[in-house]
């Protein structure tokens, strides 16, 4: 008599810019396309209350979700260790709480990226076998799947045993989460040739070569964007800075597109003409299909989302957390590092 | 009686996918708009000649531009080193040549990078004062403007001193000839905040804070499309990474939009309805108009260009030599860090 399988997900619904309605939103879709979802709402009950029959979270669904209340919020313009002593009460730092107290199986946040890497690190801690946990961004790539890029700024100076692991870890995601049978895995280098990049990846690429796991070598900046690797791993300031640009460069010649669709009546009819094919084209690169970057390596799971998310963006973070859960990804993770480590172990003895 | 100001570049004709006739069509523009240039086509004598009359160059330019002969080319097959000693007679080498012997003021490439790197470096010298040449990428940003991300891939692992000398050389080259004045230059970091950073990055701004430049801060990863800096300066790997990011991913872009545009009749007459804003937009975001990448800190004028350069880029790659001769880059980089050198010898003895 084997017990029904139930994930319990902690959602932040006070962070994001959109919150807390977004959140809402995602929440309802989320619970009615996964029954085996349960959701602990987390946030001021006061303010979410009435909004619950208003986003649709009534009637059968009811029995599926419960608002935990928390008093404060942290904001843009607060900082990330604001969770550790002002702001203990916040939604973010209680939602991770659940997490921590074996209450929820995961956390899912759209607010302060930089607050919710702390709760995670902090109040979650950091998985055996981990050295430090990573944040990784699911990028759409232009053959219309996700590249894993990890670390993106949990990290900033890393030594090649580190990068070694956020490959692992992007690995076992990329695979349990996104549904990729054996990711192509790649350190970002300067050049595709073995040997070419800097000590630090040369001896991160070393360490991934004798393991379990389809290593491809060295990836380039570019095979981030042409579906040539599934994982991509680099450390975390070469990350942040590719992430950042990206979106940056994406978003300026969206909107230098939409300016020339505006000009005048013709171009505007040109807009009417295109629309379905610009739409299926940005349904390719919809990062709201993948919903947020999971910090890897905690205890726990913990996806964080933009803060611009949208309720399909909300309701994809909340699947890709229960997807973590139901996959054991963790326990993937625990498994593989202790192997490398008790491999390390027994070269380093013989 | 001032002699009249005559500037001699050598162009490698043979490099690049274009090659030779794009390379002989962007010289005739150059010679045509630039009166004080003078130019060593290097290449192949026996194909060049008969290219001559076809691409424009006779009549009065005839008296302004000679041929020098190079037997071999560098494929992108070879190694960058192959110019050291199987491709001596290579036509960048023989290029690089003429300004080692102070017969050109400066040598312009679309061939092989490494290749026109490694003849840079090893034939032409580092300037004294300099630690190490770096690859300036001027970069079109969402302002129309060019922004100068440096170094783009010639150093792999650098300290915060040669960071700080990439800013000082960018922001020479920025406002020499690209005719910025006094362009802001950052740091690249994963925050705006000061302290934020790796250890590198944080040590190499905290050198620019106390020197004459106009030293705005920390720079991010979007910065480098929105116009907020003028020269970024970062460690050749991360450089590297992103100018292979944003050539993939813009690239990306434009191929998903020509589709959409492609898809049948309508979509077609969209395209003709909005071909004058796309040119307009394609036109403030064209390199061509910047024609090509300065290694800035060698003895005399470098600029690699794109492989895929037309006649238009070629055409601004030789004008940014000559610039740089013009305004004696060289040698304001020499004096800048020069004083830099005993601004900290001085500090170091006091």
């Amino acid at each position: 008599m084997d017990a029904p399988a139930i994930y319990r997900i902690a959602l932040d619904v006070m962070g994001g810019d959109n919150a807390p309605v977004a959140l809402l939103e995602g929440a309802r879709a989320a619970l009615q396309a996964h029954p085996e979802l349960f959701l602990h709402l987390v946030g001021d009950e006061d303010r979410l209350r009435p909004l619950l029959a208003h986003t649709g979270l009534k009637g059968e669904l009811a029995s599926r979700f419960a608002i935990v209340h928390a008093a404060s919020v942290v904001d843009m313009d607060d900082k990330a260790t604001s969770i550790l002593k002002e702001k203990k009460d916040s939604s973010i730092r209680v939602a991770a709480q659940l997490v921590r107290e074996g209450k929820a199986d995961g956390v899912v946040s759209m607010g302060h990226t930089g607050a919710a890497m702390v709760a995670s690190k902090m109040v979650l801690g950091t998985l055996s076998g981990v050295d430090r946990p990573c944040l990784a961004a699911i990028l759409p790539n232009m053959q219309g799947r996700p590249t894993v890029l990890l670390d993106v700024g949990a990290n900033i100076d890393c030594r090649p045993d580190q990068i070694a692991q956020f490959a692992i870890m992007g690995s076992i995601y990329a695979e349990g989460v996104l549904g990729i049978p054996g990711p192509r895995v790649g350190v970002l280098s300067v050049g595709e040739e073995e040997g070419k990049g800097s000590t630090t990846t040369r001896e991160a690429a070393e360490a991934l070569k004798d393991i379990d796991l389809n290593f491809a070598g060295n990836a380039e900046g570019r095979d981030i964007w042409n579906g040539k690797f599934d994982v991509i791993a680099c450390d975390g300031f070469v990350g942040n800075a590719l992430l950042k640009s990206a979106e940056a460069l994406a978003e300026g010649l969206v909107q230098g597109m939409k300016g020339v669709f505006k000009e005048n009546l013709l171009t505007k009819l040109a807009a009417l003409l295109t629309l379905n094919g610009l739409k299926r084209f940005a349904a390719r690169l919809d990062y709201a299909e993948y919903g947020g970057a999971p910090l890897l390596g905690v205890k726990g799971v913990s996806i964080i989302g933009h803060g611009r998310s949208n309720a399909k963006a909300v309701h994809s973070a909340i699947r890709a957390a229960l997807m973590a859960s139901e996959h054991r990804v963790n326990d993937q993770i625990q498994a593989s590092l202790g192997r490398l480590m008790s491999q390390a172990g027994s070269q380093e003895t013989s």
